[in-house]
């Protein structure tokens, strides 16, 4: 025993007798914690699945294994829909999902994830980080014990997909038609039937007739859910979700409980997946889109009289909500003073950068001394 | 002596002591690193300089002061243009800057800046992160003991100052413009004569007449520098860079000598910060815009002639860099096909989206109740 004890001071030394007390201070540092994560998309699904798990990842790497996150898909802990309610219970610490999915708690939590006709996921990404929009976010949050953040982008979505081609006006007017966010209220002003799903049920919705229209996302995913079985027409250019933003949400409590370097580690790796989320979208939807067309889909567009009439509506939506409820005032007149700067200044930049580029073949660039 | 060798016992138990070679493991990961950074912009320049400082700071607090990041801007501890070497040699661990800085070292370098006509942001980084395009980058650097990765993104710059108007191809000739990468070779190709300066010199090189025209970047920074003061006209919808890619790179030694958390940090750190930068311009961009306008810089677009001379010219220099440089046909290979794709995807997209959304005043939607 003796010589044990006076071995462990030798190796110790009198010095590290003297630490004791950081080193305790230290393990506190040191502790461990396990989250878990719920998510509104089935276990594992491209891109709006897969990110999270990433996420989850990247901060079990980064903290050398002190913050491990334990992701659960829709329906494997809660239904795709009960996110929001458990990680505000904190049976889950941590949420992945979409603000427009609250509506009925939030009413402005809609603006959040995308206004049709609004910003793009540059756009969106911008007013978040460096407009205040995350600012804005947060506060809405707060009753609620949950704290937002931006958690992916999918860019432009597709129109959706139709059992019958959308020759005018009158093509929607009872039309059944899977919609979430703003955009539902918009379909219902121009008389048709918005019907909110969770992805995982679209399918078999569309299937057997329970619909005759659904958005989703665009190609990529679209393709993931075999959409292109259920109808034959694919319209382009979705005016409904220019950028639809998804959402983090991190329980209060579970949050301030982290020492300093964890929070940051989970608030740096939230701002890469935002990110990484947007870069796979790109790389992936159009791969799916030619995917789709030699499946035998048939692409459309909306005509003129369609577009200006959704355009109409949906600047009528947007004003009854800031009309009736003080939050979304306050939002949406932040967003609109950001977009309207950026639209400017994006018609100057993006649109005519996208149009002075075209007709130039790259590709023979490419292969020029083949 | 012997009373305090006891406590120290009582206080460790003999668990501590049996668990003497953990703790001396655990040490090491705590070992604490000190890196400098050198960077390729004057000390703090609005979003080049500032989001590199942004990234030092995050890593501090992610790894809980294990990895400190001293920034040294262009001229404190090597010039602008060297930090390449700089790195290279170890005299710092990471550097700040841009790819097409190094064509004197590395043909290829440029490619993975910016192509004339090329991607813009949101197709770079899905090029780099999901098309195989920072794969391509990382073994072009290999050889030079440097890992690179995207470090930021300014969007569609402007086409730059001018002291006189560009009515026709003409102008072009003898002009003695600012134009870094392959774009310089564009003009050259036209009958101007490019000049590679680092910004921090473009104010007086433009003041002395020493060149007649200048690319830097957008409103934002063109503002900061005052290059309104030096021109009249401001040429927007730049061709030159349509999304040009800053670059972080590090040393292969210090970063192998890191442990994996701290390696995943400054992975995940430098994610964060390459889409943090381009949401940073997009939101100040246009505001600087305003702000040139006020100061009576007068706005212009290049005619259709030389827009289409350029798209030509920079058909001719790439496929001129291709033919003599093997690596280079590999990287624009990938690049060229995920191009092709991607811009077909956006004309469906982002494209259209922009012309869909025109002629909403959301302005008047935000204030429709006041």
């Amino acid at each position: 025993m003796i010589t044990r004890l006076l071995l462990c001071f030798v190796a110790l030394g009198l010095a590290a007798c003297g630490e004791q007390k950081s080193t305790a201070e230290q393990a506190v540092e040191q502790q461990s914690f396990k989250w878990k994560m719920v998510t509104t998309w089935p276990k594992n699904f491209p891109g709006l699945g897969t990110i999270p798990e990433d996420f989850a990842k990247n901060v079990e790497q980064m903290s050398g294994g002190r913050l491990s996150i334990s992701v659960y898909g829709a329906g494997e802990m809660v239904p795709a829909l009960q996110t929001f309610d458990a990680v505000k219970s904190g049976a889950a610490q941590i949420g992945h999902g979409a603000a427009y999915y609250w509506k009925g708690k939030i009413p402005a939590a809609p603006l959040f994830t995308t206004i049709p006709f609004g910003m793009n996921a540059q756009e969106t990404n911008a007013w978040f980080y460096h407009g205040g929009g995350l600012q804005l976010w947060q506060k809405l949050y707060e009753p609620f014990g949950l704290v937002p953040y931006p958690g992916g982008n999918t860019g432009v979505q597709m129109a959706g997909w139709f059992q019958k081609e959308i020759n005018s006006l009158d093509d929607i007017k009872g039309l059944k038609m899977r919609m979430p966010g703003l955009a539902g209220e918009v379909i219902a002003d121009l008389g048709g039937i918005p019907v909110q799903l969770p992805g995982g049920e679209l399918y078999s919705a569309m299937q057997s007739g329970a619909i005759d229209a659904a958005d989703w996302v665009g190609p990529y995913n679209d393709l993931a859910f075999g959409l292109y079985k259920t109808a034959p027409y694919y319209y382009v250019t979705g005016w409904q979700e220019p950028g639809a933003a998804l959402e983090f949400i991190i329980n209060q409590q579970a949050l301030s409980s982290l020492p300093e370097d964890l929070k940051k580690i989970v608030e740096i790796a939230i701002e890469a997946a935002n990110a990484n989320m947007l870069a796979l979208y790109t790389a992936k939807n159009n791969q799916a889109l030619q995917s789709l067309k030699e499946k035998g889909v048939q692409i459309r567009k909306f005509p003129t009289e369609v577009i200006e009439a959704l355009k109409a509506s949906s600047q009528k939506v947007v004003k009854q909500l800031v009309a009736s409820d003080p939050q979304a005032q306050e939002i949406f007149s932040s967003y609109a003073s950001f977009l309207q700067q950026a639209a400017e200044y994006h018609e100057l930049t993006e649109l005519d950068y996208y149009k002075n580029r075209r007709g130039l073949n790259w590709q023979d660039s490419a292969t020029a001394t083949e």
